[in-house]
């Protein structure tokens, strides 16, 4: 692809999300307005909609790539994207509810340029609000006519365990020494944890669209390997930064000593650089010159390359269930502009 | 009722939980072990199943009160309560679901005479094991292919963010001076945290017996009537203790400087005692001297006996919604005889 492509390509992809972003948050609203008070209040702080004063904001609620892949795949698949909205709007809630806790678990104290829930309204008010938005997603499918919506619970909510299973593996292995995390479960971890919703996002657009099991599954499996790719992106943005479009603080994954993919497939390389690494992350790592050395090392020890290039693998894979979702090419565009979109961010 | 009635009808509802506990607890664990493994340990280990090293435990999973108002439910509107099972088991879920959060929240170090969960594995897994439950629970209701079950998933996700909006309450009104807190807030706090489960319990039953709304609605009002009759038990017990059966130490919720129904009675009194009460409230209240003044202000503010009172007026409350739900009377007998027990836990 050359570079004039690259921009049209992302512009359209921009576009994509933006459309997104305009058709489904008036029924995320609508569906966050329905919960009870001092609970919406939080839910409408964390989607960037409220200040913490309950003033209105007109913040950012993210990127909306999950809705807008189960919209995207609905089309793909020949189905109607309006009556897969539910599907979307129930996707976005469960992303939520687990960016809700994981702040919490994590402690993390910012997202999306603001400070998180918990250490705004406190840690209780933050468990409690993603426990009802996660119930609110798998309600609104449960109130869904469309003869898709158990099948499409039965996923999102199997779906929302093995979204937990990638947190406590990843909280599992950052207790661990660095020397003992091998890059097989940092994967596995990642999987679970990112790839899992993207995938089932895919297949719920395309259960909405009336698609047969084998489609599904495929579905599935071109969103989990698009999410792994997605992961190893944001873990190159958590380390080398891009404050600006992600509201991540530049080196903030190494200052918080995170086991990321780059820095496990640095540690793992049995280079000098490896071991500089590993020292690195025996200590504080809380000035701009230790972040730089622990990123340096990062990179000599071919963590960086390596993670870019899993990144473009993860694609192919991907690109290769889609083919098996989507026969028709010509219908494969917008799932493919959005993948390709999270995967060429720090290009 | 007599005394030798009672004993009898305490024996009876007794073997009931038995029962129901011996028919829930097969698909219980079935559920729980289709949980990923580190989450499962969790589980497990809360229900009392194992100890925090992984071998098996003896202990007690807790009542069965709700699953027992499920099947008794299905059973008292002529349906079939072993079609009912993943509704009960699903509503033990959720309950356990809030439970483990609920102690993470509130810093709760004992449930069932063990450490809580968050106490032995830790904060982030407690809610991990929590969240995963919450999703189990409805998982179990969309799999389901008993034509309520679609039903039966809104009413449980609908309950699940009213137990969020009481447990939010609870902690709000924990946070203010007691003198500021109403009775009237207290109750509707009670009837969210503690009700509406009770109620939703009742209605999945009557759902699942294929019962029409009518009868649905008034079963869940026998069982959130009938629930916050049990919370004001359970108030007292906070308060006078039976550590044996419960688990909680005497005393435990004044030492908290918890505003339990009994307490936010007294405060309101505008009785000497209550003076006396909101004093020992400013303090610390950790000897068994200032524990035995602080109940004793209770009762001589009246909080006792009103609690008492109340709990007797919600069951009455509950038996006239019962006798909509189900009309005839020979079938209300296991229901009944639940609802009785939990008001005469204390006498």
């Amino acid at each position: 692809m050359t570079s004039t492509d690259a921009a049209m390509e992302g512009r359209k992809a921009a576009a994509l999300l933006e459309d997104t972003r305009s058709a489904v948050d008036p029924h995320l609203r609508a569906a966050v307005g329905t919960l009870p008070g001092a609970i919406r209040r939080v839910a409408m702080y964390h989607f960037g909609w409220q200040n913490a004063d309950g003033s209105p904001a007109s913040g950012q609620a993210g990127k909306a790539i999950r809705p807008a892949l189960v919209l995207a795949a609905a089309r793909a698949l020949g189905g109607d994207p309006e009556a897969a909205m539910r599907a979307a709007v129930a996707v976005e809630l469960a992303h939520n509810f687990t960016l809700l806790h994981d702040d919490v678990i994590d402690e993390d104290t910012t997202r999306r340029n603001r400070p998180t829930a918990w250490a705004v309204f406190g840690v209780p008010d933050a468990v409690i609000t993603g426990d009802a938005m996660s119930s609110l997603a798998l309600r609104l499918l449960a109130e869904d006519p469309h003869p898709a919506s158990a099948h499409a619970a039965v996923r999102l909510s199997t779906c929302v365990i093995e979204l937990c299973a990638g947190q406590q593996a990843d909280c599992a292995l950052e207790d661990r020494n660095p020397g003992e995390v091998t890059l097989d479960e940092s994967l596995a971890m990642a999987m679970a944890k990112t790839g899992a919703l993207l995938g089932c996002a895919c297949a719920l657009g395309a259960l909405y669209a009336g698609a047969g099991e084998r489609a599904v599954r495929a579905m599935d499996g071109f969103g989990r390997e698009a999410g792994l790719a997605f992961q190893l992106i944001d873990d190159l943005i958590g380390i080398w930064g891009e404050t600006d479009r992600t509201g991540k603080p530049v080196g903030a994954d190494l200052a918080a000593h995170k086991k990321s993919l780059p820095v496990v497939a640095a540690l793992t390389s049995e280079t000098s650089a490896a071991a500089e690494l590993a020292a690195l992350y025996q200590g504080a790592m809380n000035t701009p010159g230790e972040l730089r050395s622990a990123a340096d090392a990062v990179e000599r020890a071919g963590g960086r390359d390596w993670a870019q290039a899993a990144a473009a693998d993860r694609m192919a894979r991907a690109v290769q269930h889609l083919s098996r979702a989507v026969p028709a090419p010509e219908a494969t565009g917008e799932l493919l502009t959005l993948a390709e979109f999270v995967t060429r961010r720090t290009h």
